[in-house]
């Protein structure tokens, strides 16, 4: 059978997991291109490129003959055609909002992709003020758009749409392959911590996790910046830093 | 007389241009919040703030009673609205990757707005190589969606939109700003560098510019980065780096 999608992007569960959430939620069709051929569209030279792009994910989009690359984008192109995206503009444009915060997540966890290194210091300062506030601000955005009552009208929705999508693929896969971090995750955003681990239960996505973990075990963002980002947790999580901050 | 929106972002024009090249371009009438009140948002607890965000630009939308952060977001609550976003789905999708990929330069530009200052070796591989790419990019799409044929699908389009004015206030910005760069723009994306002067020259944009350039002289992006990046601008100038783009 010819697969709907197919996704260039690494094998790990970093930029593009939200993608593969909302495809996998969604039930579509779609296949991972192997590592090679993702390298080796990173690498053509741009007018050989099928969408002129800096970096993965793309995504193909075989009945329409589009390729598209900047994950804001893929999701704006996909989140209709799987019923993932809310029919008004302004719960469009706050699940776009919600996906680019998701974004700086990745960003800042991961020192803009491994620009630099994490030092010990430098992640116990992260821990203590900037992570928090991504934290609050998902879960201020999910009590304001009623996330603690049921049925919320963003996060929390009865059918989930990309923002509980892009949330839970964030924080989920965060906490399944950075554990050190779950108290810290739970302590600061409890209600999103729950939406995520609802998501990530539901059959299809725990079918996709269980498939990621089998190929990739633990792996997150990979390279030299995931060795840095567990040698500082490893030591952070050793001097209790998950537990001070359940206090 | 009310304004329609207000603008909260610090007065220089980074990330916020974009925005204010629609606003301007669709004359729509809009405040910039005073740098006291963006900087009194951006440190309020996140419960206190009108939209739970980390960092600028904020837009108030005061007949919809909505607040917005992300710059993709509010491109994308603004622009059906300025009549700036193609009506079909490829088009806007489209748009927003065009969107998203100037808002990726301005990260690179800026190492990760400020994180590591720039030395002019990494500087002199940046403009032989990513900087280079990123306006192949550009210039590539710019070629595929017809913009050296009158009147493109996407850029360069008869009545231009999202894409052409996030295009123009990439490259006309960082040309006004950093003229050092000029030749390099026009030797690797000389049609969009064409398409981002045309738009710059038009009344309105020509009339935000000359105000900006009152206000805050030749500032981009500001602070530590910005006099990193013109040391080592001026020294790799002053080595014939632009002529040697030319060549």
């Amino acid at each position: 059978m010819r697969h709907a999608f197919t996704l260039y992007y690494w094998p790990v569960p970093f930029r593009a997991q939200v993608l593969r959430y909302m495809l996998a939620h969604a039930g579509a069709a779609w296949d991972e291109a192997p590592a090679d051929r993702v390298a080796a569209l990173h690498a053509a030279a741009v007018p050989e490129q099928p969408v002129p792009f800096m970096g993965p994910p793309v995504l193909r989009d075989h009945a329409a003959g589009k390729w598209l690359s900047q994950t804001p984008a893929i999701a704006l192109w996909l989140a209709p055609r799987l019923r993932l995206l809310p029919e008004d503009s302004w719960g469009a444009s706050m699940s776009i909002k919600v996906l680019c915060d998701t974004i700086d997540v990745l960003h800042e966890m991961t020192r803009n992709c491994g620009m630099m290194m994490w030092t010990e210091e430098d992640w116990a300062r992260f821990a203590e003020t900037r992570l928090p506030r991504w934290l609050s601000i998902f879960e201020e955005t999910g009590r304001r758009h009623g996330l603690s009552r049921s049925g919320g009208t963003l996060l929390g929705t009865p059918a989930p749409g990309l923002a509980d999508l892009a949330t839970a693929a964030l924080w989920a896969t965060i906490r399944d392959c950075l554990p050190q971090l779950s108290g810290l995750l739970s302590a600061h955003a409890p209600a999103v911590m729950a939406l995520s681990a609802r998501i990530a239960d539901s059959p299809a996505i725990a079918a996709l996790r269980a498939e990621q973990a089998k190929a990739w075990g633990d792996a997150w963002c990979g390279g030299q910046i995931e060795a840095s980002l567990r040698h500082v947790l490893d030591r952070w999580a050793g001097k209790g830093g998950k537990t001070t901050r359940e206090s």
